[in-house]
């Protein structure tokens, strides 16, 4: 009797899966659908359940886990984690239980942060529970040949404002302000915004950088490393499909909002979305 | 053979039962205990699924039914539901679900505010998804005989603040103005708070209220009518204990924060706690 063996085909044709506690990974999606148009991707978005970094470590596994297991019915032949809280804590237990390649959140970003920084003093700004895990600073040691120091600041409300929309005005700026303030204390030269929802503020994060007397920093997406990653591990492993037509995009949500412009925001207009359906975990 | 049956002390000596979707149905748990202080508690808070109020109708039933059944566990006399939402559009199927007495916060909330208004416009600062529901207003045909006005403001924002413990300075001030200011121009004279976490922003809500020329406004929480509620029904239907000392109260959190700063905040410094737990669901 013949062992089950994952064939080729399983391996190039399999949809790309993305991972996110709601929908602030959406960037990313499209981010990976920019560099590779033929690939099919799954999104998870735990739209139920999010936000997650202001939860606790073992409650974020439990949930990780059951969206890991619904994400391996669609057959990955890759794991994209978008979430940074999701990827500070549970990269490894999830790439231990699906048998194929993942990747995280935290390193792409961090190191291109570190690339275009000037003075290697880069501030992130993060979830609650990604500040506490401590992951960017234990990313540290490769960073460290550097010389870089890091400052990661907790800025839970800035997620719940972008959850809401609630871009502009008196009430984020305050809040960017009063986050961005401690990390501009710290001297940083470079922000990596270490949260799925942060690109959706990276406009009005600039302005204020500016208005605050740092208008040089930069301000990096972890969204477009992540990318540029997952093209990389594609390519390095040979996972790349060999169909020429467009992929195939779904969405899958654990809630399904009844208003769908914050999930439009994070997607833009440039891609095409085969379906977006509810789960039930 | 006996049918069992709801034995007597069955029913006066089982404990009441408190939910919410998180933490801040801990203002109601203390109200109940300064009413009942002989009574026996069991507040169970869905922490590792908060805040519902942003989330699908199916969604919170789901969540809902998982948390009936595990407070059922606990042989419960009387369930005290504190969190709006969750009283807004699920009240119902938990009494069925449970067979024992259901209180839910709309009803006496309302009732509260609609003694104390002079000219009758109230207005209510909600979650989203209590403002979507319309249960203010269609708990409104035993109100409107006293030709009330309902206007009802969602306000997520202020759910993520409180439960951030974010309380003072610029950011809660202007958010809490934004909230506010629609309602000023429906000519409210009375502001009923409509979800469990707000009182902890009464303060600085009446403060904001002066500022904008509404220092006659009236301020209602929802949690002391409600836990008044709660007492008519206990003594109505003679389910008081038996018991002289001082009960137990126990709190289940479905996620253990590392920090209890905000549950002490809503709980004070009188209520005894015997213990707090996680319980997974």
């Amino acid at each position: 009797m013949a062992t089950p063996s994952w064939s080729s085909s399983l391996r190039t044709e399999g949809p790309i899966g993305v991972f996110d506690s709601g929908l602030g990974g959406l960037s990313v999606l499209r981010a990976l659908t920019e560099r590779m148009p033929r690939e099919d991707f799954v999104y998870l978005g735990d739209t139920a359940r999010t936000p997650y970094g202001t939860r606790g470590k073992q409650t974020i596994l439990n949930y990780t886990h059951a969206c890991a297991r619904a994400l391996r019915e669609h057959r990955i032949k890759l794991l994209v984690v978008a979430c940074n809280t999701v990827s500070a804590i549970a990269l490894e237990p999830l790439a231990a239980e699906l048998f194929i390649p993942a990747v995280g959140a935290i390193l792409p970003g961090l190191h291109a942060a570190t690339k275009v920084s000037v003075g290697q003093r880069i501030g992130v700004l993060a979830s609650s529970r990604t500040a506490l895990s401590g992951s960017y600073e234990q990313a540290f040691p490769s960073i460290a040949l550097r010389g870089a120091q890091i400052f990661v600041q907790p800025s839970p409300l800035l997620i719940a404002l972008a959850d809401e929309g609630w871009l502009e005005g008196e009430v984020p700026r305050l809040a960017v302000r009063e986050y961005l303030t401690p990390l501009l204390k710290h001297g940083i030269d470079t922000l990596l915004l270490g949260c799925s929802q942060f690109p959706l503020l990276s406009g009005l994060i600039e302005r204020e950088l500016a208005a605050l007397g740092g208008g040089l920093i930069r301000v990096v997406s972890s969204a477009e490393p992540l990318a540029d990653e997952c093209l990389k591990v594609v390519t390095a492993r040979q996972l790349a499909t060999v169909r020429t037509d467009p992929g195939k995009v779904r969405i899958l949500l654990t809630d399904l909002p009844e208003d769908l412009r914050v999930a439009e925001r994070y997607l833009g207009a440039h891609i095409g979305v085969t379906s977006i359906t509810a789960v039930d975990l």
